[in-house]
């Protein structure tokens, strides 16, 4: 998979993609990351990539020129466009779903602002997707993008080693994880649960589904609406409504 | 404020923290950033954080040691402790609610983890909040402690200039924001709206409205349910849905 990342803030983004997991999907091929500096693609002497906005008001506006330049300049597969990312507050509430049909392109172009709103003839005339992490304001794209790269590598075809791809993790289920224990068995007197240590398995896998269901209850019950819940983890909910009163 | 970032890749913060707003933070002294290497911490001869789960399974599971020890050795005012902030895919979404009380703290420490669960004493008996940026799986807690750092640390007295925090934010009036546009008039043949060179100021101050009013609705209705409609507004919202027909 090929990732390019327009951004005004380069270095940003070389300590993350060369760390961990993303460094090495680059090092076994399965990706292959590149930082544009829009700035570069400039076409005015003063590499001035922003402007005051027309009709008025605070802040500047990220110029179409640049933009559309960096990502014309990009090497693209005609038969496998790619799709073309604009990271905004405004875009669709990235999820799991998300990723794992981004994980399917053959090309990704990423296109992140800096405190600036983007001309809006970026957003009509050369985008394919707009995503948003969350409702809350950053800087700029360049985190938000970090976070997309990441859950989209970790994807990709023998990326994940055993040890982290056998994790159980909280979207795979449908419910939050069960709670984790490792050694020592008492740390600063606070002890592992005794069923862990039980040896019994039908007792662990009972407890540890019992676990994720009642956190799930309590933490993000609205995952529960469309879960299948079988009569066994029915009757869990409804004991634990019992203690409660 | 002082923040600490617990992690297993601390080459992977200075980027980001090196960049734009937050590394203007620092050099303005608002903000004094730290990354632990949880490793350091480790009282084994081997530095092993990590350890097989109890009751079996894959995966492995971070020690409890490592990350009490790394908590406790951060030096820390008592009479204003920190928040002591576990980032995981159980933990609150994450929201600019959340980034405003955070930004009134005087310490916070960031806990990441790393492929593994958290040894679930972490949780219970260390942490003051448990954070998740959204409903994807990443590899490390890294990204999302760093949008966290920056929606907090961006909220700061003095740390935005005007260019950046006059800029109308999403989520500062309850809409979405209206399109922007800036020069030139006419790019591939994509014009700006006549009314934003109009010159009316009135009439801009108008159709921005009815653009984020309707943009909103459109993208994000949740927005709206909250939202208090002047009667310009419902007469707007009206006008669209009969122009839909």
């Amino acid at each position: 998979m090929k990732i390019d990342v327009l951004t005004l803030f380069p270095d940003m983004l070389a300590g993350v993609m060369g760390s961990s997991i993303m460094k090495k999907a680059q090092e076994q091929g399965a990706v292959d990351y590149q930082a544009v500096d829009i700035r570069s693609h400039a076409d005015n002497k003063h590499q001035k990539v922003d402007d005051y906005p027309y009709g008025g008001g605070a802040g500047m506006v990220l110029m179409p020129q640049p933009i559309f330049s960096a990502v014309e300049a990009i090497d693209k597969n005609p038969e496998q466009p790619p799709r073309i990312i604009l990271m905004c507050p405004q875009g669709e509430r990235f999820d799991q779903k998300k990723a794992e049909s981004l994980a399917k392109e053959e090309h990704l172009i990423f296109i992140c602002g800096h405190y600036e709103g983007y001309d809006e003839r970026i957003r009509e005339h050369l985008v394919t997707d707009e995503i948003s992490i969350g409702d809350f304001i950053l800087t700029g794209g360049e985190i938000g993008a970090l976070a997309v790269i990441d859950s989209v590598v970790r994807l990709l075809p023998d990326v994940l080693g055993n040890e982290a791809s056998a994790v159980e993790d909280s979207f795979s289920t449908g419910l939050l994880e069960h709670p984790h224990y490792t050694r020592p068995a008492e740390f600063n007197g606070y002890e592992v649960p005794e069923v862990l240590r039980s040896g019994h398995h039908q007792k662990i896998t009972d407890w540890r589904k019992k676990q994720s269901l009642l956190r799930t209850k309590q933490r993000r019950p609205d995952l529960l609406e469309n879960y299948p819940l079988t009569d066994q983890e029915k009757q869990w909910l409804k004991e634990s409504e019992l203690n409660r009163d």
